[in-house]
Order: structure tokens, then sequence, then C-alpha cells
């Protein structure tokens, strides 16, 4: 049996605003870096030593991963960056107001690029300043791979060959692996692990800040999911991520 | 021509305690904290931009890159933690008190130590706590490779050839490296740089949280070297550190 545990990182500055946020690179509010250190302090009372972190090449996320390392004194355990593990791209709503947005489009039409699990938000351009195309992070990515904007749909189809070709690997090897990414990252990881169906993924909501432990099969099947901590706390946290999702139309992002 | 910058980590708080410290895992002092902060400081000011980062399996060099990436909003760049980066392994004084130390052996004896090339301080056993094989970090190390105690000799030993595997390439492909290590890991490196003697580089001080940019030329060879910032507060800070090795008679580690 093999344990992996996920992390949504915590509350992030434009959370707050209520923009959306995708491959732009904001930070933790202060709520986050706090949820960030009780998810170290979650990991701890549960005696987890990892051996290998994957997170993304956001700072939220990085700053996350940070945050649990070192409340767990494993700051010395190797960390794998990547984009694969990036947010769902939000293509040219990323920074808009939510609200503003759905003044703009119709909460109709923003409840659909929320919603669905295949319907592309508006794209960018490739001039756009918010191109990933611009930023020399994205530099190995070829022109195919940098998107202008994201599905659902789109996030899980690069970020589950990572998965399968990267990650599941290292997990079959023995290494007890930490993944601390996005809510739609996350999403899509879940979406296969759990094979949910389109329907059941876009109404699935993971709290931030709460380690997500699961407990796998020789095949990498689930045999077992938790939360960490008070089942309540979760179940809370889940909740407010649906009606900030219900209030805005818009979850995540 | 090629770019590479060295970095000491900030003040620990066993440099604070005048403690032995080498593979022991000490935490930065809130002073190290701040030279983290200035050095990624001093970075951002000159512009300079990574590729790569190589560290330790150690805490306080670990924050003080941490600081430093964050400091330069370079979170998302890769880091290569590993345990070739150490500090030399201060074998069975690492945790004493360096003037209890020095009572203990005679200044004579602890000044060999600290000022010899190739003297070995006293081995620990297999049975300490503090014997690096009984630390999971260290469980890829073969028994030969795990030091009981080293000389500065040792330290170089088992550094330069990750230097020329493994960094001294990426450079060479074009990578531009930050090496956030030790003050006897760095000599090691700056040894080899240099082409030191062994007088040369016993007698060397590294500064803390000053970042030294070394312009290198095809085959590695530097054409300069300069630390970042005030020449002053960098001559100064070398003194100090000089200072400070001569009243314990010890530096580092």
């Amino acid at each position: 049996m093999y344990k992996l545990i996920l992390l949504r990182h915590g509350q992030s500055e434009w959370n707050l605003q209520n923009r959306f946020t995708g491959w732009a690179d904001v930070d933790l509010s202060e709520q986050g870096i706090q949820e960030a250190g009780n998810a170290g302090k979650l990991l701890k009372e549960g005696g987890y030593e990892f051996d290998l972190v994957y997170t993304s090449l956001l700072k939220r996320a990085i700053r996350t991963m940070w945050d649990v390392l070192d409340e767990l004194d494993q700051m010395w355990v190797p960390v794998v960056r990547h984009w694969r593990l990036n947010e769902r791209h939000y293509g040219a709503l990323q920074g808009l107001n939510k609200a503003a947005t759905m003044q703009k489009y119709g909460a109709e039409q923003v409840k659909i690029w929320r919603r669905s699990y295949a319907t592309l938000p508006p794209a960018l351009k490739e001039s756009d300043d918010r191109y990933p195309g611009q930023d020399r992070r994205y530099a190995d990515l070829s022109v195919e791979e940098i998107p202008l904007a994201e599905s659902l749909k789109d996030t899980v189809a690069r970020f589950i060959p990572y998965w399968l070709d990267t990650i599941a690997p290292q997990i079959k090897s023995g290494k007890r692996v930490l993944i601390v990414a996005h809510g739609n990252s996350l999403r899509a990881l879940i979406k296969h692990l759990d094979s949910l169906s389109e329907e059941e993924i876009v109404g699935l909501n993971i709290p931030t800040g709460i380690p997500l432990s699961y407990d796998l099969d020789d095949d990498l099947k689930p045999l077992r999911k938790t939360y960490l901590g008070d089942p309540e706390v979760a179940k809370k946290a889940a909740a407010a991520v649906a009606n900030q999702a219900a209030v805005s139309e818009i979850a995540d992002g």
C-alpha cells in the first residue's frame, strides 16, 4: 500500500480580492500563510515523512510547500517544480474582478466557464503581457504547450501525463510523495484517481490548506481517502469553497 | 563568459552560541535571516536571474536560499539539494562549545583542527546520535561516504567531484547558477576555482550573506571575482569572520 498526500495552497491575495488568478503569480494572503502553517502542523501531528515533493511554478503553491516543509522540519526533502501542476489557465479573464466579469459577460456565461468541463474562457493573445510565452519560467515549453486559455479538460490533459510518466513511478518505487498544487490541477488528479465523471469533478470542492491523504493499492487505485484533522473543519472549508462558488458563480481559478 | 554566484548562509544560532556546527542542522539566527534578505536585495539590485540553484541538505543554507529566491521573485527556479554541499563535518566536536573545547583539548590542539588542511577532528562513533547514518536524509549514502569527521581536505574531496560532474556541465550548458552553501564547502570550491594552495585556502575568510560573483571563461577559469554591494562592507564582514577565528581560534564549522 502507498500513501499520497495532496494539498491545495492557502488563500491567495486574489482569492481575497475576488479576481480570476489562473497562472498569474499571486502570493498567499495572511490567511493563506496561516493555512499553510496549519497544514504543516496537521502533517506533523500525523507523523508524516516525505521523500519527494512536487509543486507548481506558482509562488502561492511554492510558499505553501515551504511553510509545510519548515513546520515538518523536512526542508531538505527534494522538491520538483513543474508547470504541469499549475492552476488551470484562465485566459483573458486572469486579473479581472469576478463580479465585474459577470456584469460584462452575464452570470450565465460565467457560470458556463466555471461549471462546464470542456468550455474555454476567452483566450489570451500572444501579444498580451499575460501570455506565458513572455515569461522566462516557461521558456522550455513548446508553443503548443503554452496555454492561451484552458478548460478543466485541458488541465487534465496536461497534468495526467506528468502524473503517469513521472510522479506515479516514483510512488511505486516506494517514495512517499507530497503534492502541493491548485484547485483545478488537484481536481484533474482526483478525477483520474477516483475515476470521477466530468459532472462529478466540476462539483467537487477541495478546501485550501487541508492535507488530503490517499491510501493507494499496488496499481495506485484508492483504497481510502481522508482529510487530515477535524472532519468538521474540512467539511466547513469545502462548504466555504462551494459557497464562494455559489455567490460568485466561480470557484477556484 | 559564464557567471556564477556563491553565497554563504547567514549567521546560525550556533554561530551565535559559539558551538561547533558541521552537519548539525541548526537554523539561522535573527541576524542570519536579515543577512539572507540582504543577500537577496543585493542580487535583485544587480538584476540577477538564475536558471538553477544548488544548496546543501542543511536548513541554514536552505532557508538562506528561500529568502534569496523570495526577494528575487524567482521562487519557481529549480533547486537541487545535495549532501556534497554540506558544511565540513566536525566529528565529535559538533555541538560542543568552542571555548569549552579549548579548555578541554588546549588551544594549540583546537588551532590545529581549525588551521590545518588535512588534520581530522575527533571522529564520531557510529552509535553516536550525531552519526549521519542515523538520519534518513543520508540514507542514500554508502557507509564509506558517511563521514565520522572531516578535514577541509575531505570536504574538498567530496565536493569537487560533484562540482565537476554535475554543476560545471550545467554552467557550460548556459545555465546561470547560484550556489548557497557553507564556509568550508565554499572554501573547497574556491580553492579549486582559484587554484589556491592549502595554506592560502585555510587563510581565506568568506563573509556570510554577501554574494560572491565570479566571471568564468569557457573552461570555467575565473576572469574576475567580486563581492556584491559595498566593498567596505564585504571587507569588514570578512574581517569579522577572521576576528572570530582569532578570538576563538576557530572559524566556520
